[in-house]
């Protein structure tokens, strides 16, 4: 594969216009969709993928392909047609028929695990671009691990205005220019149009200088001149910053009364409309008719990337066995055999010695037995690695130039942090984790939720888990955050109760290989609560973790993290008084609920009085203290004060949950 | 007031280590907080405050003050040094001492309302900067409309490395660029140290260069050097772009040991670095004393500000009395008698016609009414007018130069929108809101929490509120969203199910003047549920919208939005089986958890079987439907297809209720 490689005998027009006509067909048969931006790109992706991009639609997921983001992902359908004519075996034509039909691979938006072309979901704007940050940055960590003969290979990305726009955009450019990712293009389709209208309504803002200020090398070319364009791909590929091309087009291009207008941009063109653009581009075939000599350039030209693939899979046959092996064991993401032993032997030493440790520290301790016996582990935090103790000694940071090391310092960019781990983790082999405050879990929501969409194992690591952070008051106390992170679909929140519950949990976050987790954790130290046992009893969710001695109970009180040990010392005072109580520690009310019934009713007590107590929202707990139970928690936003202080101030004390215990059962 | 107020009889560097003291001292007494920046950016401050920023601490909230935002709000001791100083009343020596203590106003970061110093609640980098850029803003469109001799202020504002790392930073300064906001300034204090220590670990971006590509001024200098800050800030008074003052400084400056790292930034310095301090910086002073040389040269600089309230009063007065109503009734947001009549006729018209609208449609006919009757809203959306439907045919655009609009065409920048709809509400009288689709609310959430800490009457619009939407599919569909935001306090979050809630929702968002309210609006047609009522039920957040003739219920069920319709549907369906249904409508948990246990009670049916059905996330709905109670809704995320096929697969249906209850009651 060379950057030269010979033209197509087909006019590379008319291979574009095989884009423009299934995108704005297929659009049309939905009655739904954007053909605007498949259109107006056309002939730069036509370019990219007939003369440089190493993709093979015969092995679609090769590890050392290019990585393509559509990051203006409402232009799926350029992304089919290109799976379609490219030969990808998963996008036929009856799929480009059904876009956007329920059941149908080809949905509204590319779905990462729906068509094998899509290296990740798109559609909220300026996710994929961050993701290709990501992916371009896991190139050369992989690069730096296993050489250029095993792993070389670009990440090409369109954005459109909207991506650029978003501040999640700026956050990684600043990152990717810092960290010297010159194996990065992005093309940002200039059309000078968003859907309130002409561009000029919101922004002015000069692109190119803008990228520059971040050390991005910069082009401007006229998106519908194949040579321009193709001469930009050589000069960026070339330059050893990452490359943005401004590629200056025409939204809807071709269609003769609306080219250039906001109209095409997410609604069909109407049959009228079609009807003149097939004129104008004297494009006399019927929808989803590709005629044979374009097809089959499409098709040849796909064939320069069987053939780096099987070239590169002769390398890969001439390497020692034992490279091979750690190779796909690394890209496959397998967890090597025996890597628990030391967070066993960690468990059982907080054990012997009934530890009193925040659980941000034993996530910290978790991690010095994790790092060394996960090759694949990629920690970091955005900007807070004193606070969240997400680094150990063994790490060392991926700098521009060195990215062998495993530590990423992302920078006050936690939007960013997230969509770049699920860039790391789709590109492949890689488990990032990352570190801010809970609360802060706000800022990267929108990421969090991608990686729960595409089944991504991303672990958040979000320390200062509560009021009990203190002084730093009501901006900086999580409140409606656990809360509304459970109720996210596909998302383990785990909020462990001390060193042994934190151990177990990043168990469970590691051997989920299809969901993300997020681990809540105190600021504040919390005494050892329970003794060792071989079973990781927080993969139940929740468990009895003390029992009145008879087995028999008069309430059930139900907390997680910092407030089990409240829940402990209430069980005691209202034994004092006569009451028998049991305490369950919930660190996970996603695995609690996954349960068999009977094993839920033993946990929560059937019938009698259950209350809750968290220092957080009281938002959800009905579902597990009933119609007659209580909640302790928090109802408001937090104030400023020392941890104690507000503990007491906002009502959430052991004796509070043996007075409402006691209450309710002298009635 | 000129720009070129004489100086200070007492040496400005003096001025300047009082707050140096003040701010190392009081961190040390509370044994938390941030000494470093406050010391950095001492001398910065100094000459702001005492040469420039026109503030009267006689008369902190005087309309025509100069705005002043510390976006690096963990430097608070900035603030309140300054509050002290300037002889602010509510801060007065003791607050200073009592720094993050519970109850104290001098909270750890800078909350609005407890100082009157603080002109918004900072902490959560970013939003700060961002906030300023809304009140700048409001101020020229406040100048647009009530002239320069009413509205001429300026915004400063400090931001440090994270509010400019943070996304949401090119957001609005890309906005305030294109908006051409001449009358901000923006002191960047360029410590090159954060928390992990230099800013080169994690970014090398040219930040003037970046500025300048949103085509601001910008400038360099010692933020060491008061003649240079003084000169810098006059250059960006005299300069018709929004400035950038990088400010080179050393954070922690005057600590001999510790100035210029990462050690000063968050935590006390400690008592023999102060006491090294106090030897270098030569300030013999007892910890919380002020010399009163020192004091008075504060207290008689801010005498200047004192004097231009005076000049600014008499010029209010000698205007037309109806022009000064007028303009004190806009500044306190007073709402004009009468207002809501169209409203009402609206809800009649619809109850007449019994229309088939969607939400936001409704919506788009009620700002019809709402935008010519209340003087004082800004409308707006993140580039999606045409569907969120936010714009009215009487709007016009906010442009540079042109701020006599009321429609704000914010840019694909949700999050930036949100918190500039803060700094427009914050800066007074300005009722905005602002669209985009539900599912985003994501992107915008950290400035929506800052609006309910804040306690600020902004609106948000969000459409495209369900499965509904269809076929843009699983990113674009929110499952979770209203959950999550239920459980963040001091929200309302309402879906209306019809044109006539859709009128009563938006008339309870603008009269509630101390809370923001999400409005979930659908994207679907829906049809008319219910008849005329002069009372607006939907402030009970709950009401029984249908129940049997005879008044008697074997079950209730409890609906929101677009699944009101379900829910009769239902009904009828099981009336046709011999079961008697209620139909409740809740379109705001908030609202019917303030009622009476009564009216709760009456509403939710005490004793009978209930089902919840809403096409969202179940998570919360147990509260409501108790124990034995059913919910119907969304426990995945959706998917890409026809709307009402979506309904179907997910059995989000009439059916499905009809169902469980007699499923249920047949048992």
């Amino acid at each position: 594969m060379t950057d030269t490689a010979t033209k197509s005998p087909v006019d590379i027009r008319k291979m574009a216009n095989a884009i423009r006509f299934l995108s704005m067909d297929a659009v049309q048969k939905a009655n739904s969709g954007h053909p605007g931006m498949p259109m107006g790109m056309a002939d730069v992706a036509a370019v990219l993928f007939t003369r440089f991009a190493k993709v093979d639609p015969t092995a679609p997921r090769w590890p050392d392909r290019d990585r393509f983001v559509l990051s203006a992902g409402h232009g799926s359908m350029l992304l089919y047609s290109l799976a379609y004519l490219l030969g990808y075996k998963d996008v036929d034509i009856e799929q480009i028929q059904n876009f956007r039909q329920l059941g149908a691979r080809t949905a509204g938006h590319p779905e990462y695990g729906h068509v094998d072309f899509a290296e990740t979901t798109t559609g909220p704007l300026g996710q994929g671009i961050a993701n290709a940050v990501g992916m371009a940055l896991g190139e050369r960590m992989m690069n730096a691990r296993f050489g250029s003969d095993l792993v070389d290979h670009y990440t090409w990305v369109i954005a459109g205005d909207g991506c650029l726009m978003e501040g999640i955009s700026q956050e990684v450019v600043s990152f990717a220019g810092h960290q010297k990712l010159g194996k990065l293009v992005v093309f940002w389709d200039d059309n000078q149009i968003t859907i309130d209208g002409e561009t000029s309504k919101a922004t002015s803002e000069d692109q190119l200088k803008r990228f520059e200020a971040a050390h991005w090398h910069t082009q401007a070319v006229d998106g519908h001149d194949p040579d321009a364009v193709a001469a930009a791909i050589e000069k960026a590929k070339s330059d050893p910053r990452p490359s943005l091309i401004a590629c200056r087009t025409v939204i809807g291009y071709g269609a003769p009364s609306l080219a250039g207008t906001a109209k095409t941009h997410g609604a069909p063109l109407g049959e009228a409309e079609i009807n003149a653009t097939r004129e104008a581009l004297d494009w006399p075939h019927a929808p989803f008719e590709v005629p044979d000599d374009v097809l089959n350039a499409w098709r040849a030209a796909a064939e320069r990337g069987t053939a780096a693939r099987r070239a590169w899979e002769q390398t890969v046959d001439a390497e020692p066995a034992d490279k091979r092996e750690a190779f796909f064991d690394f890209v496959a993401g397998k967890l090597p055999k025996g890597w628990e032993r030391g967070l066993d032997d960690y468990k059982k030493k907080c054990a012997e010695d009934q530890v009193k440790v925040a659980t941000r520290k034993a996530s910290q301790q978790c991690l010095e037995h994790i790092v060394p016996a996960l090759p694949q582990i990629v920690g970091g935090s955005a900007d807070l690695t004193g606070s969240n103790l997400t680094n150990t000694k063994q790490m060392s940071g991926v700098e521009a130039g060195h990215y062998a090391g495993n530590y990423v310092y992302w920078g006050v960019r936690e939007h960013g942090m997230a969509a770049m781990m699920n860039g790391l983790a789709l590109h492949g082999g890689f488990i990032p984790y990352g570190g801010t405050f809970l609360v802060f879990t706000d800022y990267l929501r929108p990421a969090l939720r991608m990686s729960a969409i595409m089944n991504q194992r991303v672990v958040y690591v979000m320390t200062h888990d509560s009021i009990g952070l203190g002084e730093d008051g009501p901006t900086h106390q999580p409140v409606e955050h656990l809360a509304s992170l459970r109720a996210m679909p596909n998302v383990l929140v785990m909020r462990p109760a001390d060193a042994i519950e934190t151990a177990e949990c990043w168990q469970i976050a590691l051997h989920t290989d299809d969901q993300p987790s997020v681990l809540a954790l105190s600021r504040q130290n919390l005494p050892t609560i329970r003794q060792y046992t071989a079973e990781n009893l927080c993969a139940r969710g929740g468990y009895v973790l003390s029992e009145p001695e008879d087995g028999t109970r008069d309430c059930t009180i139900i907390a997680t993290g910092s407030e089990v040990q409240l829940a402990l010392t209430a069980q005691v005072m209202l034994n004092n008084v006569g009451i028998k109580a049991a305490v369950v520690s919930m660190p996970c009310q996603e695995l609690f609920d996954q349960q068999p019934t009977d094993y839920r009713q033993q946990v929560l007590g059937k019938g009698v009085f259950r209350v809750a107590i968290e220092a957080l929202s009281t938002y959800g707990w009905e579902k597990y203290v009933g119609d007659e139970g209580a909640v302790i928690g928090m109802r408001q936003f937090g104030a400023s004060g020392p941890a104690d202080q507000l503990y007491q101030f906002f009502g959430i004390t052991a004796e509070a949950v043996a007075d409402v215990v006691t209450a309710r059962l002298k009635r």
